[in-house]
């Protein structure tokens, strides 16, 4: 995992000393509109599987399992368009903090994508109980990581 | 895969039937929001497959296996969200013809699938050649689906 994160980070510094071929972002409102995208498609697939965490939607493992690959699968991908130059000003959220100490903002990207990860496996298991608690994980990292890099 | 169209067709159904809870959308402005996230989603990683495929970006069979892959699930995803009562309306380049004839766009949105589907099997045998002819038909797919579904 160690040798993963770098290799995350190292693409990232690649992305912030300016070489957008990486994350072929053309220009920094592409890669809000991206990341905002990403956000919004995890706000949906998140707020089904809290639907059922919370008793409002009934329990069907396949549908969990499904929202939670879609989970992972985008919980890996708006990283490299954070660190596009430019993108924290605009129509964004995103705090300066982040591109500006980018090692400590993957660390904690990386925790929300472990977490996404574990609840994947507690969504093949279809233990809700389980599936329960790793829920309340990943709300953690969600929180954690905009109370620091997420403006307002 | 019969069957699975037809599995298909009858949720979009149940959803066009006003049944909201299978999509999840609780207003149709959220439908809208989240189909165009997932075009834009979409849009970004096709992007980055017709760079390599017009020769702007180098090959790197990881980085096309891996946007193919983020295609893949994207692939699947807005279907529910087009069928959501309302959500023809507003801001939104959804034509009503897609409400109208559920079965005729299901077809449409099946071929964009199953298009996406090969361009994965294509990625990940690292055939370049084959990668740039099934690019092809998947913007076939997209524009075949556009010019009937979609306003202007």
């Amino acid at each position: 995992m160690k040798i993963s994160l770098k290799a995350v980070i190292c693409g990232v510094a690649l992305v912030a000393m300016g070489s957008l071929a990486f994350a072929g972002f053309a220009k920094p409102e592409d890669a809000i509109r991206y990341r905002q995208a990403v956000m919004t498609v995890i706000g949906q697939h998140f707020g089904l599987i809290a639907a059922v965490v919370k008793g409002q939607s009934p329990y069907s493992k396949d549908e969990v399992e499904r929202n939670a690959a879609v989970l992972r699968t985008m919980s890996e991908l708006s990283w490299e368009a954070v660190m596009v130059p430019g993108s924290d000003k605009g129509d964004t959220t995103l705090s300066d903090r982040a591109m500006k100490e980018p090692d400590k903002f993957m660390v904690a990207a990386q925790q929300f994508e472990s977490a996404v990860q574990k609840l994947e496996q507690s969504a093949k298991s279809g233990d809700l109980e389980a599936v329960k608690a790793q829920f309340g994980e990943v709300a953690k990292s969600c929180k954690a990581c905009h109370s620091t890099y997420r403006k307002n």
